[in-house]
């Protein structure tokens, strides 16, 4: 909690838009992106050399400052774009970090923006200061307060692919229940029971059965699934879902 | 999306942290708070008027400038605890809105901040500018772009409570199904089925039969029921929680 003292100015004296605003502190606002992709089985994040001394051989989130004529949304786009080339990903704003000493540099204020994409459809057309795919299982050094951005938003992905159905985009139309296993394991990090996963998912009743079976694969092949955004969209929970 | 020509300067020409955030355009940041309060069978939330004159006669959520030293959060509890007395509030971040022309007086970007309390529990020790409880159902004539915060804190609200057991914070310690059932429809704005309502409570398996029943009240006395949050907490859903 914070120590200002009560007795601080409380209202404005003044009853002027603008002179209100001119008497406010100013600070600077970034972005910062955490890029999740999905890639044989493995999830990964995309990290990139941050400019600074302070940071040297340490590894940064994809961010910069949002000018005085954009959007956070707007900027997260744009930096994204500018750093990586992705023009086609959905991003997420998850939550603003504001820990005054959290930029070495001095007052940053940061919005913490997310996604998770299928690494093989999105090809990175700039990989300046070696930006790559960085499997999230392996340590990290991270720059700044980036370990807590991350952290953060893998604990977002991990409550929200459990919450909607994100995690088939990562799969071909017609998928195997041990592809869509693989893709929960990876993002949750843990193995789970292959039989309770499958009864988990017949009993939401959006799987269907395409009557194909894998091909050229290295186990036994196992039949092959679409899933049914129509029908999940139709029955999307209203106060029903009441579940805790 | 944003127009900027993607030749702008990306990488910064410094490898100085200092400089890097003497280069980044400055913006004030404020916070503002939407606190929903719960009242005989009816949700509200507690508005301000603003000093400005560009608002005279409309209404507006808590808020306020974050200063140099301090956190969105503790800007939150402190602007909380000065504008109403309240000091005793849990506050959950919701969301950053940042459109450019969002104040009259400059660009100013803010973090919402949302809480849920029973309005029986909490004094409000200060009403300057005449601070009130006004019913969310009742039309209310929003100043700035607080009508889009309020209700994006709102559908938080209505799908937090489905998700957790936030509403029995609301009700006493013994409560009847009836009581419960108000709560939720207070919050969700809807009448709600009796009889699915009781199935779902009892399937979750979280309400104890104290084995009492209502005094005193003008409808047929209901059984008075306790939740167990020890049962709750340790049932916790992990990843088996898939579900949408």
């Amino acid at each position: 909690m914070n120590a200002e003292p009560l007795s601080k100015q409380l209202f404005s004296d003044t009853k002027n838009a603008s002179q209100l605003v001119r008497s406010y502190q100013k600070i600077a606002v970034t972005i910062d992106c955490v890029i999740f992709g999905y890639q044989d089985g493995q999830l990964k994040v995309l990290l990139i050399k941050s400019d600074l001394e302070n940071y040297t051989e340490q590894w940064s989130l994809l961010g910069n400052e949002i000018t005085h004529t954009e959007t956070t949304d707007e900027a997260a786009y744009r930096v994204l774009k500018q750093r990586t080339g992705l023009s086609d990903v959905f991003l997420d704003q998850v939550k603003c970090f504001s820990t005054p000493d959290r930029h070495p540099g001095g007052r940053v204020v940061t919005v913490a923006y997310c996604s998770l994409i299928n690494i093989a459809h999105h090809q990175l057309t700039c990989t300046d200061n070696d930006l790559h795919w960085h499997p999230v299982q392996d340590e990290i050094d991270w720059a700044f307060d980036h370990k807590e951005i991350f952290e953060t938003c893998y604990g977002w992905l991990q409550k929200r692919i459990q919450e909607h159905p994100l995690g088939f985009s990562l799969l071909p139309e017609k998928f195997s229940l041990r592809e869509l296993q693989g893709v929960y394991e990876a993002i949750l990090g843990m193995k789970l029971d292959r039989r309770n996963f499958r009864k988990k998912f017949f009993t939401m009743d959006f799987l269907e059965d395409t009557g194909e079976m894998e091909l050229n694969v290295a186990h036994r092949p196992g039949k092959l699934y679409t899933f049914n955004y129509k029908k999940y969209e139709s029955g999307k929970k209203d106060w029903v879902g009441i579940d805790f």
